[in-house]
């Protein structure tokens, strides 16, 4: 079928492309990229024959909500409008009102996949009424990964797509997906700076790589970090500063706002905002309040040694 | 090869099982099954052609303990005994000094792989001298599950099996694996909670599920969770009472000896504590004091109901 | 001064008994308390000479924002509002620039003191122009505390109250006092419990006891801890069921927008979250997964005992 | 009454002067310091009667067993070894067990105080049988602090002291207020980043010394977090580098041996643990995560800039 793409960059040009082997009409639009079919918005609406499918892949926030904006004053009632992007699902629920007052669709999809998605597929969490998802679902089933097989050779349903619910469900369902990630990264981490830690462990990188098969741990997650590890054993070539997208801030919103207990994937993405500060200021008091306290000595800014350990008060 | 295998419960009993659809002779010897092939450890050992190889497989702790005692005084110089039970790794390092006072090797075999092994192959981490895991690599070889094969179908090495370092190492990288692995379960628990608790989500197991194709958090773990939830979709008929093994405590005793942090390790640890314990002490005397400094209404053992909430002070 | 009190609950009772006590003039309207000197908002205005001072301690949330809005439309150029009550800082900034569009002053005050506010006083921490708080300082000297001694005798100053910043700040503040107050109640909590669980503690009231005098962690909060366990020595009373207000959530929630890792504080509110759940859904998927890889029993949902231990997969 | 003194450092020697203020006969040894009044453990044993009590206040480790090794031999049946030192309570009852065989006695003492100790008194938590507690409690009651006054002008007994119960209790007890003093002090550090990480608050200082009175989280680690703004308002001239003694491990230790979910002592103990390294392992290979499968770029080691941010996959 035909679909409008508005964002080309690794993500939308890669979906783009997939779309394409995939048999269907992709007319692409950014504002930046040479590779644009269409020099306008405009000119992407025009191109597109009504009911339309107009798929959103800008950056999340101002960016998106613009051009959701914008596309709801140039499409037409009974055109479908999906964001793609890695917006709150508290924006899909306001677009969602003011597209559908304007009687045009909207779809939130959460997508999953990264630079791997353009050969395996994408991972998408839909959210969106069942009208609106039908009509897309060409696009959905050309994006998401191939049917697993069960042991029977039969393909099993349900792996890779999802419609979780109205909209904002999508965003809502892959941005808890992405606070699970937080927690299995740090897992892994964690696990990686015991084995590290200690001299008993001679091929710290073996025994990741060991495993990756037959074990309770065994992961794509895991499987990546095998190859990190080939690449540089000690990790001796990359620093501890991890970002962190809005996602996992949003799960623990949400976790605190429902009630949830949330500690390991909380403790993640504090570990995410501690490995991005030059010296910790919660540190910094504890230390103050030591030296107080015991006379501990402290170790003053740009010290080049830790100070002597003493007993404690 | 020829294996002794004493211990044959449901992971002894299958693994014998696996080593002799390998075609290996298997001699087993368990206190208590009917599937014993000798009537004694004595039996064993005399069954058996030097030098001899003996895998024990029994409950860690004392009943390992024990029969790595008494088959240090059976076997002869050059036979090899191996611990594939859940033992501490200072265990192993104490076994390897007795027995090789004897002139008799040690190899710690971490196991990984629960019921499914018999099947899939149980994934292996060990530890010891190059010469005594050379001896028994025949049984490794045949236990562990079979090489993935890389896109090009060339088989991957390293995938199910690690000589992780000297005696302990084998047992060291294995509770390792199982701290990272409650932290994962943690993480897939936490997530669901979250999807659970929110009316947006309409269709849990079915967002669970979509997971496991083309995403950042697929995993093993992860199928077993869509398994779980198709048994049960609310997991209605199951308490969330979790045990631990003793790899998780020892997990976070070696982070807290080596300095290293391990806040969602530990987080989930805890979160096991907390799951078992029908009230909590902690929280007592936190509503103690709510109720102290407030007046604060507080909830009276095997009341019915919670208190009416009210203005913080 | 004149004052006009709107609210005579527990808060704002005895804070308008404690500023009478201090020589000011407090006219109190309630909406149910028959404590109250005049019968509407109206009459509390028409009562109150210009420019008007009007203290609001009412719960948070809408029934503070409805309060201020009617003021706002009662009240004349010059006047001032204080909310007292326990509102989030967004709020306040709202109502400043609603007030201020107005020509009314704004404060917020955040209260801390519970039903020992009375004899003690009440810690202040505000947030407003200097003007406005300049208008309101001999009520906030009359609710605050004496100020304590140095070793010399002198009174030092700034303890009990501070004009922390803008409209907003004042709230912030005390929002931060909560979360720290609540990772201090769950530290005395988790060090209770210890005690609790060894047989070698013989006298865990008299520990805690004998912390009050000369030991790192004297404080008000374990003076309280100490008067809890002269009433119940084993907390036998009392449930492990913990509210939590609004402003460890909020805590949290600010530490997330500003990236600064809070572990403690954030453990601290999700346990108090865990001690009002009758079970963890997340334990159940945790008790579902192991149930899935390794056969380990589990209990199901109303069973007496907890399932027999095994050995972990 | 008379005491022997080992080891007269900053808290050895602060104690032997309280003790002598309040009329107590001190006989001091320590290997180095030239305060000492005798030049060996043998001229100390000496200059004592018979039956002598001896205070060893060493460091814990080796330096204590050594010590209590040696007084064991040159002490006489009837004697009594106090260690004062911040010893694991299980050394403890190795000791009480060694010296028991000899007739001697063994008393545990917890201590905490710090360099104010010395004017305001020692808080004490002591472990060992009645007999041999009732011999040194003149010692106790000259190093614990005066007792408080309760409202009405009486003296409120049980603060300051405690005897907590067999060998070891005494530095359990002491053991797990070092564990509360973490969270305590953690909690302190991460309000006081919140409060610094906000434009809102003017008055960061002025905020956290209003806290000290009329405040539920008031105490005396406040009142020193106060005098540490007073000297340096920003903490700008102390590195965020905080130590941790053997306690801190210990209480999570035990923790995790008893079963008691310890959330924030743990936390607390990590934040340390992580505030010591110039680079996270565990967040180094969640960035390599990162990069591996999102393209995220990564921060090269020595990098003087963080990588631009990226929508994440």
């Amino acid at each position: 079928m035909q679909l409008g793409m508005v964002g080309l960059g690794k993500m939308g040009g890669n979906m783009a492309e997939r779309l394409r082997r995939g048999g269907h009409d992709v007319v692409g639009y950014d504002s930046f990229s040479e590779k644009r079919d269409v020099e306008s918005l405009e000119a992407l609406v025009e191109a597109l024959e009504a009911p339309r499918v107009v798929w959103v892949m800008v950056p999340s926030g101002e960016p998106t909500r613009a051009t959701v904006r914008e596309l709801g004053e140039l499409l037409s009632p009974g055109d479908v409008v999906i964001d793609g992007g890695n917006s709150k699902f508290t924006d899909d629920q306001e677009h969602a009102t003011e597209l559908g007052a304007k009687g045009l669709g909207y779809i939130d999809a959460g997508v999953s996949g990264g630079v791997w998605g353009l050969e395996n597929g994408y991972a998408l969490m839909v959210g969106g009424s069942k009208e609106d998802v039908a009509k897309a679902q060409p696009i959905f089933d050309a994006l998401k990964p191939p049917a697993p097989q069960d042991e029977a050779g039969q393909p099993i349903e349900g792996a890779g797509f999802v419609h979780a619910g109205p909209c904002g469900a999508g965003h809502f369902a892959k941005m808890v997906h992405n606070g699970i990630e937080y927690a299995m990264m740090q897992a892994y981490g964690e696990g990686y700076e015991l084995l590290a830690a200690v001299d008993l462990i001679e091929d710290v990188p073996g025994v990741v790589a060991s495993w990756t098969q037959g074990t309770v741990i065994r992961s794509w997650l895991l499987d990546l970090l095998v190859r990190a590890l080939q690449d540089d054993p000690d990790l001796e070539k990359i620093s501890g500063y991890a970002e962190d997208s809005g996602e996992g801030r949003w799960t623990v919103e949400q976790a605190i706002e429902h009630a949830v207990p949330m500690p390991a994937i909380s403790a993640s993405l504090f570990a995410r905002f501690a490995s991005r500060q030059s010296d910790s200021p919660t540190m910094k008091a504890v230390a103050a309040l030591r030296n107080q306290f015991g006379g501990h000595a402290v170790q003053a800014v740009e010290a080049a040694e830790p100070p002597e350990a003493e007993n404690p008060a």
